[in-house]
């Protein structure tokens, strides 16, 4: 499992905000998203590869605390860690930070899908974490 | 050619505006599409069918007037009319009110596509729009 | 406490699936805030006057299982539950159904918020709430 | 008026695309904004510290083609050219990219607001581009 913590910026404009005059709640995911597709793909797994075999990555289950609104113009980092890897499924903890402000934190199941039913993670997706 | 204008109402909500306050400019475009769904399906054309057999309308081109801008808790209407019907192509014109305040205007040219290629509008789709 | 089951319907257009060809996951969040809007309207919270006296009401934590995909042309219904009631925030139970299938549960708590703290909910807000 | 093209670069997620398995036509708007503000920016115009002052800048017209679809896992690249500079009002050129690949093309009019009215171009930002 791994022990490294992956990152990725993400610059916040007015497709993100509302009128509140904050990131709406449900952008968060689409950031959470960004660094799910990044992290995977920087730890070996080709998810545009699997995708394209018909084998997705959905979101199973997803809990998310927002702690401080972000704004237009920030720049915001996004942290993925693997916390658990199982035969379907694995979970990932993600912190959303603005400076070393904790702005939300995510923790949610990524089962891995084919033809519509939950199958094993593929074995290249396995070997590459077990290395680590 | 349709002399009827299909409508449809549109609320706003957080998620379609930004932090200006404002309804966020490419959301507009989803209107437009809700709006042509309906107007579509109104009409006897089965997207959804055509959808599942591969057949696609795609938006080719999109020029968008926006004339006043629209807010959190603002019902809008959007009206769609067929402006011309091609062999492979139509074009519509759509305009979105508030009471009676023109919003934004838009007149947008789709393609039907097969296979990545252009093909001929559906011949269900064509009967039904001469018999208007 | 409520003990009605507040309803809305949400059509589901190309503006919410992704290349999965189902809806995508951030999007339901945006469902759960129609769904939200309508149910305090209709028990009488009128938000956007809130929303221009600078009162907000904000996510502070969300938790969400998704059960089953929702595709391009579903219609599925949202109902929102008040679940409890508290001094400065409610929590609120929402399910997203397709016919009588589950396609995702949420819960969440919604914090009110003004000049960026936390406050007591409008008198207004609670009278309604205790009458029901 | 400037010779430059300023780019950017816009990796496609499942966020982007839709059913139809390509990127979702309003969200090349989205794109079109991200490129603006970054052009703006690395222009010298600080579009947040305005937006702070109650100074925005929004697209009063967009005509935009599309000419091929893009896809997950795509990387485009968003050329912005400033074509026309006016008292209150600036004409912009996107280009969408994929390789060397035309997917889009899109001219607009920006505008700048105060107080809900158009207003001049701030003189910062005038002397900017006249410098170029």
């Amino acid at each position: 499992m791994s022990e490294k913590i992956h990152k990725i910026k993400v610059p916040i404009y007015y497709e993100d905000t509302d009128a509140g005059g904050v990131v709406y709640y449900a952008n968060y995911l689409k950031y959470l998203e960004r660094a799910r597709m990044e992290f995977l793909k920087d730890n070996g797994v080709d998810v545009i590869d699997l995708h394209n075999k018909g084998i997705f990555f959905v979101v199973s289950h997803l809990e998310i605390s927002y702690k401080r609104p972000a704004r237009l113009g920030d720049t915001l980092m996004v942290t993925t860690e693997l916390v658990e890897l199982k035969n379907a499924s694995l979970k990932i903890k993600n912190q959303i930070l603005k400076d070393d402000e904790l702005i939300a934190e995510a923790f949610l199941t990524l089962a891995c899908i084919e033809n519509g039913k939950v199958r094993r993670l593929p074995e290249q997706f396995r070997s590459i974490f077990s290395r680590v």
